[in-house]
């Protein structure tokens, strides 16, 4: 029988894998500056520091680290987590509270296949992280946008959703949000809290973002607020350590992190117990922080400047100001499609990430996002010349 | 709300997590003889050498390896798969028709992901390994068992459960297969090839053991007599370097491997590039068979002892003579309750599994697995001789 007779499952109608993977190969393109990515830059990662934790661990606890491990995780890595929490994220949670996954994505695959049964509905933030929602489609949920502001997702409508829809789950991103770069005000944050128990919602709560702050004072999780176990906490050291290592965590209560651990079982057995030894090598030792606010003070150059840039950018309207993240998201005079530009500008040289892809129902045409982590001051300024001449000629 | 009112997906009714979990907690009991794990020994953990190349790696390609990955996977391991593929496998692959995967288990969860609609049916051997079958059981699949003797499971039955049943896949493990031991014959895998294009049955063809191998003739693939494309290979170092690195692959169609990458992107978006660079440096380097020649000897060793012992063990009246891999499956007098009997060795110190949980439908219970890598010489009279008590004890 021919191949081509082969029918796939039905979870991938309408699935074509992620809408910016082409953009993404721009990234290797020589020469290209590129504002489409979200990945930390190449001074972020530690390499060489890390050369020597990998060494030192596999000749200390190498029989245990290249050994199968459980799937609950790496039981260090767990302890040190339960103070990191505590002081970074507000919040108390014991270590068998907390399943390290293998990247935050995981985690949110896991709370997917938990909870969500086809045609089940996720409130997204509009607009929100493309990956997060090509994971919640392949579970054939329906994603219900709700549209966000200055101060992140508009909890109003949220009450009217939770109360109208009756979602099983929220996906959001509170802190320097992907794209627009927005928080989450205090006073949302602590009602997201209340209207979850109160309608009995699940709120994925992704805050890999949060230790690149760069201005403004840090605010406590959701998870903070959470009285009754409907906050499920998703946190990364992607963004922070190294986004190769795959290390992320999940906290949840007992129950639901219990079928989490099921499904993990299957998903891949356990997360690598060197890359788990090394997060816990970093939090441990007390790494992690130094190494943050060091990158941080390039980082926040590098945000301002692009800031900087933008207010004298043709074409563009309006902009977000975040105070941490990877991320400015920004919108192009009324007419102008950011998609068809995209074109032009990868012509000249940069490349950016249309806004369009992070709407669940598409349209925002002239919106787009801006990442400036993996550019030099050098190409944030002929890059941003580069995007103030296409756009400007766009407008004639 | 209180949180106990939440409901899960339907996917996991029934599902309760590893039946032999609570089994494999005994094997951290100090002092307990452990014939129940499938772990490699702890000697055949190359800690030492891997703490260099680890170093070396992240040294050298550091800012590579801590950066983000593509899904597709690290391409100088999807290379150097290539020849690896051809020698121990007999099959010839392009690196685009490998992905690289967080453990083979990873590999069998995104077959299911983009091939299984809840209610598909999926033949199974019969006994078969339990974990492939929660994974498939999760996806809400139908397992339809196939019998196996001496040369693998049966072609002729498994054609007529073709015919008759259209399964959509049928996962089978080939060469000293978990939890018999028992290999697949050479005629049985070719006509596996041709009843898999004849009725257009994916092969999900699990193969971890192979180059376990203390006795006899190697055998090529099922995959190697693949001219359509239904068959998928999926292999793993977990047996031969590391499990807890977590590094496997699957070879598969174009446009099956092209679904499963999709559904790789929200699994976990990549495999961790450090445990896939340390790999490649295992085949680059031609360091993986002579490390692989070195464990054999001791595990030919364990593996002849315990037969050696088990012919001379009370109440067993039949068992597997595997000429490779990790384990041996025994079958005692009729009548006999392996699992009632477990309680029984567990308190003398010795832990086997219960051959009931690998049978799809269950029963069988005068069966067991045992495993001898992760036992010395001296374990494995120890623990036979308790056996060899309890089981005496039990027929009187």
């Amino acid at each position: 029988m021919d191949i081509h007779s082969l029918t796939f499952a039905s979870r991938f109608d309408g699935i074509s894998g992620s809408a910016i993977r082409e953009i993404f190969k721009l990234l290797a393109v020589p020469g290209m500056i590129s504002f489409a990515g979200g990945n930390p830059a190449a001074s972020a990662l530690p390499d060489i520091q890390m050369a020597e934790i990998a060494k030192e661990l596999l000749l200390d606890k190498g029989k245990i680290l290249l050994q199968y491990g459980a799937t609950e995780g790496y039981a260090p890595l767990r302890e040190s987590l339960v103070p990191y929490l505590k002081n970074r994220f507000s919040f108390d949670c014991k270590a068998d509270e907390i399943l390290p996954v293998t990247g935050s994505t995981q985690a949110m695959d896991l709370l997917c296949k938990a909870l969500i049964n086809p045609g089940d509905k996720v409130v997204v933030e509009n607009p929100t992280f493309l990956g997060n929602m090509q994971c919640i489609k392949l579970y054939q949920a329906q994603l219900v946008p709700v549209d966000s502001d200055e101060d992140g997702i508009k909890v109003d409508e949220l009450e009217e959703v939770f109360k109208k829809e009756r979602p099983k789950m929220l996906y959001v991103i509170p802190t320097f949000q992907n794209p627009t770069g927005r928080t989450l005000s205090l006073a949302r944050r602590k009602k997201i809290a209340e209207l979850a128990s109160q309608y009995g919602v699940i709120i994925a709560e992704d805050d890999p973002y949060r230790d690149l702050r760069y201005a403004g004072d840090e605010l406590p999780s959701i998870k903070s607020f959470d009285t009754e176990g409907w906050v499920a906490f998703m946190g990364s050291f992607s963004k922070v350590i190294s986004p190769g290592l795959r290390v992320g965590f999940l906290c949840a209560n007992p129950t639901l992190l219990r079928k989490c651990t099921i499904g993990k079982q299957s998903s891949d057995v356990h997360t690598a117990n060197l890359n788990q030894a090394i997060v816990d090598a970093y939090l441990r030792r007390n790494l992690l922080m130094p190494h943050v606010n060091e990158i941080c003070k390039n980082y926040a150059e590098q945000l301002n400047t692009m800031l900087g840039l933008l207010a004298k950018c043709g074409g563009v309207a309006r902009y977000t100001r975040p105070q941490g993240g990877l991320f400015i998201f920004a919108e192009l005079q009324e007419g102008m499609d950011s998609v068809k530009l995209l074109n032009k500008a990868v012509e000249k040289g940069v490349a950016y990430v249309p806004g369009t892809y992070f709407y669940a129902q598409g349209g925002h045409e002239n919106t787009f996002r801006l990442n400036f982590s993996m550019s030099t001051i050098d190409e944030i300024e002929r890059g941003m010349g580069i995007l103030n001449e296409v756009f400007s000629e766009a407008i004639g």
